[in-house]
């Protein structure tokens, strides 16, 4: 199950952009995805630092930070 | 139209988070958005950059490098 395309190419029309192409739209599906992937783990991380099994929101904010 | 939940609570889940926070779940999504915008808006003045209207993949490849 990966990101629709619908939403992000929604991210980059409101950002600005007047016409993107398709391949740029895919290309901005898998960057996002592999942000989120970063920061999973980062946040999977702290939540093993704070000896929890629960990945908790504090977690995903510290992972952020 | 955000981004749905299922596709980013599998990204947690598959980076290896036994348990996850439904909170959790929702930041990650807010944090995604985030680096997404980041991304194509450098995306955008890449095309800028180039004289284009049409936001390409080698722009997005560009704001992610």
């Amino acid at each position: 199950m990966s990101l629709p395309k619908a939403p992000i190419e929604r991210i980059i029309r409101q950002a600005g952009a007047d016409r993107v192409s398709e391949d740029a739209v895919e290309e901005l599906r898998k960057a996002v995805e592999d942000a989120g992937q970063d920061i999973a783990q980062e946040a999977i991380r702290m939540a093993d630092h704070a000896e929890r099994n629960t990945v908790k929101k504090e977690d995903v904010e510290m992972a952020t930070q």
